[in-house]
């Protein structure tokens, strides 16, 4: 990926002299900042700008590692090929006509990637901007010149967008407003070959590089994506579009692309220690709040310490605080100490620290020494400071920065006030490594986001080796390598139980004296099910009979089920489990992201009670618990009202077996334990089924 | 209240030549532009800044409407006394060191609100930022006088801010910034005389105010406040401080002010048709957003139309829309037609309208065709459009806004691009009434504050005289006029039955005949409770006797009842509902706004499924369903999972006569029915307790 970072030589082929076309402007782009020779490549001229253009590529002198394509789309091939020809590494296709364009522009985008894999060149595009450099003042893009009316603005944050359009928006927006400076901004369009991962690896590796921030509508190498993000020790910021059903439609209708399901990516991304962002501003002030707390200790636990000058201030952040998940520090004595000598007798201390009074007696003397108890204060893991600019702050800013700064505390600040004070204040506390936001709100989400980051961790690879891989001997095993649709309710439980997955004790029935036998080994009540080949709806089709408490009753339904059944099916006995919470899990195979592993309430209350949570598998411990963390109404597993709270290492590994089972049996399409019945906090499958691949499949 | 905001003449009671002390900057800012004749008074000076100083507000000529008193706290009151005996109707007094202060300050805060109520004279504050307006350029205020660096930026919102170091700061932010005009600012602090409402109920009147927006820690006089809202056609947006435990702890400490019960502020607002923000940028957003549509039909059905020039602007934005609660519109065949002849032909019709291909091919022609046609469709209530100024882009702002002003419709444009760009099209769009955002989550933050005011209304008040108002006869009536403390459950059941709430048949029984008798009358199975004087908790005690199935049982429960209670209780029978869902109503009495009504899930789900929701008595029919409709998830309430959905009717005649109750009875100081078991769509209370007030209460 080097050449397109860091190319010795650029070809721009389609280059012109005509100002307002895209390949004038490329043109003036490599001529702003990139200290390399660059080459135009148009057969209908002998010089554009005072440099030297060339009939071909072929004719262009050495070393070049990157052209850059915007010709019509129907010549884009050729100009490929030519670059293959002429050695050039990588080439970013900047012209649109292509996949985003109708069948016809779906077959030269086939073109494209046969060529690029006949002649090795990496293409990156087409149909996109490009990218910028703000670091280096590359702008390998035909992005407008003014861009850079105000200059570069550098900085450690890069991103990748998918949409080109947006990427160009978003970087003219930031630039010319100098609200945060860009490492490295790229722009994907089509994928033909260059996608998300491969400039995520890179940039993961890069050095001007501190956190990385995505707009993503799909992630069609879900896998890939996930294990470079839980290598990554920089911060990453996801915003995926298309995460409701309204969102998915409308990036289908554009690109033709599956968002995915949107839960499921929630659970991947949050597997791996993604942050995941939900408007477009946001995700560029995540991503340079991580950038400036790269590495906190993973100890922090949320508490956050509240500084103002204004009590209404304080109020409304306490309130955002709290619905933010975190909460608010409890001061040290050591802190309340300090903060009681500098205030006046009547005034109560408490978090949120209001520092009025104390400035009208002290002076700014009241400012420092307050921010630096609570800076050390143990008991406080953030800080978040409220400053009005008022045209005499500027210098007890610096005071205050510095403070912050070497407690080593993560502090922000909330920013408002006189015009040109405020964007002084910006720039100090850019430099001096504090965030500053200039909506309350927004202050909270962001320190949530690296509080929040902290307290998941970087979650490890799930380590299969800690666990005894499933192993099922030969029928089993060969039925989940051969068989095909539907398996019945007993031959789903008796594969979940081989995989460790704990079952309802249970037994198939084929005469009355088999029934009593049974219910006499489990004890009554007991349940009679009805199986029959391919129905798995059996409650619908009346085929489940529950609380059947003596052997005559048992006989009886018994009979009744065969002859409900016309002698077709069979009939299975279990043991009837009244438990006090029903879950539902289940696997998936998700088009992106394979085999995932789904957790939700069951029972009649399923569909109000929230919605089940994912995780692609396989699943380590950690995985697991997250995934049973993440699970809301969290009260529910914890013991509410007198029961047993879930048994969270039990039902960890039935997820983690679960998942296992849908990575070594690639034929399980979809497995659906619904329900799950955790009696005394102890988790049982009761009613399972198991679908495997169609025949042929 | 019209000499606050009008006066014929100022004076200044603590003028002072000292160019850093606050008496100086009030001067100036007076001067600045205020048209009456201002009176600076300190016996120190003859003269300030070429006006006349008098020694006492006593000596100044008439006409004086308005005095600003800024002078040490000790002093204020004197002259305040002045002011009263110099006839000036109005005082705002800005000094700080009153209730904010300890017990010294409030006590001087007493002597105030006393001396105000001797002499009629109205006071604002103490300890505020008093008044700006934009408009008129009146400055009664000590806020910096950089502030009008840039000239006044008046505008039509006007607002009520209880912290005044946050009203300056915003004040200054949002001057500086040209971000948005103001009509009038109020910083309303300790508000010994002069409220919130009295300042609403001006504001409500005021021709230059379309729209006003709050920042409030309490609202003590809840009920006057909603009477306002509620007569106000001008759209009303609260930022409500203190509405988390977090929030309400600060509040306390803050100011002692009471947060009161976020939920049952909440409901208020919503009772009256009130936005509530969550944010203080956000509030001002909404105020300039609702400012444009002060009178949208009530028709609107929150269906919109998103254009855009990118494809993932268009998905986040879908996203958004839904998570909103708004819906993607549904474009009619006329407006399919129109797009279909505008775009290329492989591209497919949708909303998101995606206008990029169609520029390319049509340019500007596209935008204005496509805006007209989505504008005039009858199935959009609200566009949302996208825009990057790439300084190329004006005249077409001008287009389409003249486009879309035409229309009618509400349009809102999420706009990013080239600084100086972005700043003219936000002028531009301001005048045209089409409100720009630079965060597309804003954008529909406010667009949803628009379309969900629509629809929720402005609602009527209550109209008792609709409803047969609940009179009780003698027994009854004596009891909720003269008992006082917990009454039991039969108690309790028979004053709701006779107040129109229907409840369980149950009969008190003495002996086993009794208890026979009764169960006969219900049907089996019956439901046996021990009631003893206040003990509430029944089912604790083991007095609760469930599923009692044969006249046998009854009477073996009946005496063994007798026997826990050591024969110092009654035993009560009641028929033994099993329904379908299980609800909780109360009444409580709160502090700020009295008797509110509150609406829950009951059983043993109550905890986990969200929270109750609240309105304040009494309940017109609106309100009631308005309070019905709150309750979340809403599915159970609509016939979940094959149950009968509520009775609507039923249930809000079960809310107003609850609510009457606590109207019509003032003792009455709690209700709790729990639960209220909802059976075939009708709810019955099952169990209730009545708490009236203590004796001597």
């Amino acid at each position: 990926m080097k050449c397109f970072f860091d190319p010795r030589g650029v070809a721009l082929i389609g280059a012109t002299a005509k100002p307002k076309k895209a390949g004038y402007r490329i043109l003036k782009n490599l001529m702003v900042g990139y200290k390399g020779r660059v080459y135009p490549v148009n057969p209908s001229y002998k010089e554009i700008e005072g440099l030297t253009c060339y009939p071909s590529v072929l004719d262009v002198p050495a070393p070049v590692d990157l052209a850059i394509v915007f010709t019509p789309a129907p010549t884009v091939a050729q100009a490929v090929r030519d670059c293959g020809k002429r050695g050039i590494p990588g080439v970013i296709i900047q012209s649109a006509g292509f996949a985003e364009c109708g069948d016809e522009g779906k077959a030269l985008q086939e073109d494209l990637k046969r060529i690029g894999r006949e002649t090795g060149v990496r293409l990156w595009g087409p149909n996109c901007m490009g990218l910028v450099d703000g670091v280096h003042k590359h702008v390998f893009s035909f992005v407008m010149e003014r861009i850079w009316d105000r200059g570069f603005a550098a900085g450690n944050v890069s991103v990748i967008v998918q949409s080109g359009f947006l990427a160009a928006g978003f970087l003219i927006d930031l630039m010319s407003h100098e609200s945060m400076g860009i490492s490295k901004a790229c722009s994907i369009g089509n994928k033909v070959d260059v996608d998300e991962c491969d400039l995520l690896e890179y940039l993961i590796e890069d050095t001007d590089t501190a956190a990385i921030g995505l707009y993503l509508e799909s992630i069609p190498n879900g896998r890939r994506f996930m294990d470079l993000c839980r290598a990554s020790t920089k911060p990453i910021v996801v915003l995926k579009g298309g995460t409701t059903a309204a969102g998915a439609k409308a990036a289908l209708s554009h690109t033709a692309s599956l968002a995915g399901h949107g839960a499921l990516v929630t659970g991947a991304l949050a597997q791996v220690g993604v942050v995941e962002a939900r408007d477009f501003y946001q995700m560029f002030d995540m991503c340079r709040t991580l950038a400036m707390f790269p590495d906190l200790p993973q100890e922090g636990r949320g508490r956050v310490a509240l500084i103002s000058g204004s009590g209404g201030a304080g109020i409304v952040a306490s309130d955002l605080v709290q619905q933010a998940g975190l909460e608010l520090a409890e001061l040290s004595p050591a802190t309340c100490e300090t903060l009681k000598a500098l205030y006046p007798e009547w005034m109560p201390v408490a978090n949120p620290v209001d520092l009025y009074p104390a400035i009208e007696r002290h002076g700014p003397k009241a400012y420092t020494e307050a921010f630096k108890a609570v800076c050390a204060d143990p008991n406080v893991d953030a800080v978040l400071f409220h400053v009005i600019a008022l045209g005499i702050f500027n210098e007890r800013f610096s005071l205050l920065a510095d403070v912050v700064r070497s407690s080593g505390k993560p502090a922000f600040c909330w920013l408002m006030g006189l015009r040109e004070e405020v964007a002084d204040m910006q720039k100090e506390a850019a430099e001096k490594g504090i965030p500053v936001f200039r909506e309350l709100s927004r202050t909270v989400e962001c320190m949530a986001a690296l509080l929040k980051r902290t307290r998941a961790g970087a979650l490890a690879a799930p380590d299969l080796s800690r666990h005894e891989r499933i192993d099922l001997s030969g029928e089993l095993d060969s039925v989940l390598r051969t068989a095909s649709g539907t398996l019945d309710e007993h031959a789903s439980k008796r594969i979940l139980g081989a995989c460790g997955v704990p079952v309802v004790e249970e037994a198939l029935v084929f005469s009355g004296d088999d029934v009593v036998r049974a219910a006499k080994a489990f004890g009554f009540p007991v349940v009679m099910k009805g199986l029959q080949p391919e129905k798995v709806h059996k409650t619908e089709l009346g085929l489940v009979r529950l609380s059947i408490a003596s052997d005559r009753e048992a006989v009886e339904q018994f009979e009744d089920l065969k002859r409900a059944m016309d002698g077709k099916g069979t009939v299975l006995v279990q043991q009837q489990i009244r438990g006090e919470l029903e879950l539902i899990v289940g696997l998936v195979r998700d088009q992106q992201f394979g085999p995932a592993v789904m957790l939700g309430f069951g029972g009649v209350m399923a569909e109000v009670l929230g919605e089940p949570v994912f995780a692609v598998a396989p699943l380590g411990d950690a995985d697991a618990f997250c995934l049973i963390d993440r699970l809301k109404p969290h009260k529910l597993l914890e013991g509410f009202r007198g029961a047993a709270p879930v048994d969270r290492e039990a039902l960890a590994q039935i997820l983690i077996r679960v998942g296992e089972l849908g990575c070594v049996y690639p034929r399980v399409r979809e497995v659906d334990i619904n329900p799950l019945i955790v009696k005394q906090g102890r988790a049982v499958a009761v009613d399972a089924t198991v679908i495997l691949s169609d025949v042929g499949e």
